[in-house]
């Protein structure tokens, strides 16, 4: 039995512009996707009892339990199993990272699966390598919309500085609270309604995707001396300018607020393409457990992450 | 007995910014202040049933009232009389406009009095001399602080454009919905917090100013040719924008989600210095019914106001 855990990721700052080609910065958080590979002569079997689809097995070798929505849930580790060909294998997944709320957990799910396969079937594949493939499985499956952000974080976690290309950056790990709408966004035609603003209002989305980008560029140092004060100044900031995009929601607002009012943040924001999804808090002197106390009374599910933490690796299963 | 009233007025686009130089788009709102002037031989007597008046104290004997809160009520009212040298006169003062809200409830009581007193007193001050007059008593008051734009629309209605100047731009009536927090705003910390926020991030800063003033330079020809889904578009993204200068607060965010969600509202956005104070909603097709409720439901006080009305008049007592 093999076992492989990657973490999930979010955006610090910088989404939206960063497809204009404006600096985002983004951080691995150890909420993780684990996946555990085992022999199984004949089959082809994934497992998960969560992946928005509760308690099922899928037997790719014999085709029991069909279900639609079933091939949907694990259609990122059918890939994984299908490019590496695989065979004989039970593959179980799990995961802490709640599905299409802009955590990045379908990569984490297709690293970690990799990994664990690569352990397994004793492939030697290098990290770059699993960063690669993983990524390219991912981009496949989402029709060509993938980005290698979520992938490359899954796999180095730490930071990831992308803009024209992406590059590693040796940064602190730094506590976050992450707050979920329990909104699922749709991050394709987020992303689509955003750039389609820019097309009509240049002269107004112009220099809201400048603003970013230097919010981008100012964070790195900050997160480096541990100015937290004014790293949840940008927060607040980098939040506004999301609202300016059309991109916030009243969910994301009230779960933004009580993190401030409420919840003694030093800074707030959305993460992610917005609408629903995810909002992440900057904890204050009150610490971490004072905001997820404000978050769940606001209604949002509420968990803390370290972002900047280990990417991929084997677990002792 | 002579009666006078003058509008109110909101900041349509441009808050913040044009303090910085960029231009910015007001308008006066039906929501009127009424001084009404009689002669009262041997006396100069102020009288008001709502300008928030809190703590006095009556002497029985004689009847007298003193509190130091009733001179600060007053004190636009006694600087117009003071510098009108008025005397043996009884003022009274109505209005519809909440005081601290950032509606110009101060400039309206100022225009209004001095128009009643230069009816009453036969002095025949022109509309210009009126507004000129009205300028300067309120700035002295507000020791300096004014901005000529509240007297300006309160004397002549309608719109105006401010920028290094101020300039009166000829457009059609525009129904807004006006929603109060309730909580008082204070204009002039919040200008200097931004100030303050603009030296420290110049390169944030600038750019969404920029923005906010290609905004205001947008809006005049939207209104002209009626096009209130583009200027409701340009009200959400100015209200972002103000969020991301830190001058949003958890109150101002309910009320617009709920206009923008729930009343149906083509568009929202803050009015004024922010924190407190008032958010304004363009009707969508629900009407402004729909949006008055929506707004009542999330705690404000809320009120349906024709943008662009008449400016100061003589009213038939």
């Amino acid at each position: 039995m093999t076992m492989a855990s990657a973490p999930g990721k979010i955006i610090l700052f910088g989404e939206h512009a960063v497809v204009s080609g404006t600096a985002a910065l983004g951080g691995a958080i150890d909420l993780r996707a684990r996946a555990i590979v085992q022999s199984l002569p004949g089959r082809i079997l994934i497992e998960t009892d969560d992946l928005s689809l509760r308690g099922f097995s899928l037997d790719l070798s014999t085709g029991e339990i069909r279900s639609a929505s079933a091939a949907y849930a694990t259609r990122y580790v059918s890939a994984v199993l299908k490019e590496l060909g695989a065979r004989d294998v039970r593959v179980m997944i799990e995961s802490d990272i709640p599905p299409a709320a802009g955590l990045g957990s379908s990569a984490s799910i297709v690293v970690a699966t990799v990994a664990a396969l690569n352990g397994h079937l004793g492939l030697e594949l290098s990290q770059k390598e699993i960063a690669a493939l993983s990524y390219r499985i991912e981009k496949e499956v989402q029709k060509g919309r993938g980005s290698p952000m979520d992938t490359a974080l899954a796999t180095y976690g730490g930071y990831q500085r992308i803009a024209d290309d992406n590059q590693r950056l040796d940064l602190p790990p730094l506590e976050m609270v992450v707050g979920y709408t329990r909104l699922p966004h749709d991050t394709f035609s987020l992303v689509e309604k955003v750039q389609l603003l820019k097309e009509r209002y240049p002269d107004l989305v112009g220099p809201i995707f400048q603003a970013i980008g230097a919010i981008s560029e100012r964070a790195a140092p900050l997160i480096r001396e541990q100015r937290l004060k004014d790293l949840g100044e940008l927060m607040d900031i980098n939040h506004g300018l999301l609202e300016a995009l059309g991109v916030g929601s009243r969910e994301l607002s009230e779960l933004v607020y009580a993190a401030r009012n409420t919840g003694g943040a030093l800074g707030a924001k959305l993460t992610g393409a917005g609408g629903g999804g995810c909002m992440i808090a900057l904890p204050g002197m009150a610490g971490k457990d004072a905001l997820l106390v404000a978050l769940r009374q606001a209604r949002g599910m509420a968990f803390a992450a370290m972002m900047g933490c280990e990417g991929v690796r084997l677990e002792v299963a």
